[in-house]
């Protein structure tokens, strides 16, 4: 196996300056760098990046933590932050602690015996005195962690507000809103808080139904629905806190012969994939994951170079008109 | 920061000892086990896995390299492959190569950089060259390659099969199959041909039309679909390789006042959350691929313990009846 050694030697350079173009460290001319890498090709030498990241402190790697991969809301916010740390040079450790404490513990231990340069968790299941002992930065998505580095999240409240004012426009007289996980707080409680004050304020009846985590892991709400629904058949428009429920919802209405958009309005939240391949396709209130994203991986970034970062970023949601309201 | 000599000082044990412990190598007792534990809990002590793996020759880390994540096929084999590694006590290094091939031959190298204990690729732009320098397992996913260690796939030709026969039972005398990517070939063509000697045989009529690599990235087939059904209107069955695409297909119908299953039948391919996500619901081959993913890590890790391991392993398909044909 090739050497550093021979890579300088290859290249009629000093291992010094072979060192240099590997760590991009100090002067290099354009010269010495084509040279190098010609040379690294020619004898196909991979510079180790464990024993390279034992003389730095950390490697460049994220911990990437989630609480599910084949949620389509997951889904999308991985691939965008693997997107943005390959664009940045780093690379993603995934784990998916499936919202129990105990892996969600197990994967922040990994994470930092592995000596992540940080953590992007998505998941939000253990107490917060277990990041007091973490000394890389913890950047937070839809979470608020008091010891957090920084939190990245965008504008529920704003998107409960834009549902409930289209639904109202649309006509919509008896309202039916699907929560969040009722045992767990999260900064997605907000869209709750700012449809029901529209609500309110206008004068319009809702009810509201809450979620478990069997479901929201299951990705099975439709009886959860149909119950809604029998309970309260004089709904006509629907605010339901995922794409994923909606597409259940459009299932159910179908099963119980009610016409959407004609009989019931339905607005989902998310905008991912499956928004757009349900028929009718959905309405629903769009989250800028990709920005959240890149934000996160670059907050990450600032926070591993020992500059200030702020402490909670919240980005705009907005309305994306489809077929269903 | 703690040490391993306070840990076992703590512990009252011997530095040996907590080396055998925290390695797992050798004779433990479980007394000792729990000391070691409860010492390391206490005193906030994390081994320095990086330092740990330098030891030894390769991380207990999986380099796993997808075309696509948001892709609801992929996300459930990411998925799936995260819960068997974590089983085993790997973790994964996620690689996003998008089908292009600079970012793919990237990844490997970043992989083998990594020192990972083996790469799963689900991704197979590269030329087979590459492979040859590599000196750790690869799994091929649905892909196959000459020098590859394994291939893990589904019984596709069986699925094409099932697919026409299913379409002619149904009484469909004219079909319309939408394939793979035309400049890519892999596994998953041979669907096709199992869906063609069916047809040939009963002697019912039908096209073939094949997809890009920008569709399949976009997850954007509607066009394509609607031209297809445009030049062959008398098509009453429709088989398509992803229910992505089946799930455009309804959206195109409908747009088309081309009632399912009533007027057209429509199977798709993969029985991912999306096939139940649906209105009305996808008839589609069920890929085993949670099965899949399981195969593929514990071929890695074999084949990363010196064992000899089955060069080729396929999987079996089922339909799954619901409601589109």
């Amino acid at each position: 196996m090739a050497t550093l050694k021979d890579v300088a030697k290859e290249a009629g350079l000093t291992v010094g300056t072979v060192s240099r173009v590997l760590n991009n460290r100090g002067y290099i001319s354009d010269d010495a760098r084509e040279k190098v890498n010609g040379a690294m090709k020619k004898l196909n030498y991979h510079p180790n990046e464990v024993a390279r990241s034992l003389q730095g402190k950390s490697t460049n790697t994220i911990g990437l933590i989630v609480p599910h991969i084949r949620h389509p809301y997951f889904a999308e916010m991985i691939s965008n932050i693997e997107n943005q740390a390959y664009k940045k040079g780093y690379r993603i450790l995934l784990c998916n602690a499936q919202s129990i404490e105990e892996k969600e513990r197990e994967y922040i231990d990994i994470c930092t015996g592995n000596r992540v340069a940080g953590i992007i968790l998505c998941s939000g299941t253990v107490s917060v005195e277990v990041f007091d002992g973490i000394r890389v930065p913890v950047i937070t998505m839809e979470r608020f962690l008091d010891n957090g580095t920084a939190a990245v999240e965008c504008d529920n409240r704003q998107g409960g507000t834009l549902a409930a004012e289209r639904l109202i426009s649309c006509g919509c007289r008896h309202l039916l809103h699907v929560g969040n996980i009722s045992s767990i707080s999260m900064p997605a409680d907000q869209r709750t808080e700012g449809f029901r004050q529209v609500c309110e304020k206008m004068g319009v009846a809702f009810h509201e139904v809450f979620t478990e985590k069997s479901q929201y892991h299951n990705m099975k709400y439709d009886a959860l629905i149909e119950k809604a629904l029998q309970e309260h058949p004089e709904t006509d428009g629907l605010f339901v806190n995922s794409d994923v429920i909606a597409a259940q919802a459009l299932q159910v209405c179908r099963r119980m012969g009610i016409s959407v958009p004609g009989q019931m309005k339905v607005i989902g939240f998310d905008d991912v994939n499956i928004a757009a391949l349900t028929t009718p396709q959905l309405t629903t209130i769009h989250q800028p994951v990709r920005e959240m994203a890149e934000i996160a991986v670059n907050l990450l970034h600032d926070a591993a170079s020992g500059k200030i970062v702020p402490k909670r970023t919240v980005l705009p949601v907005y309305l994306v008109e489809r077929e269903t309201a």
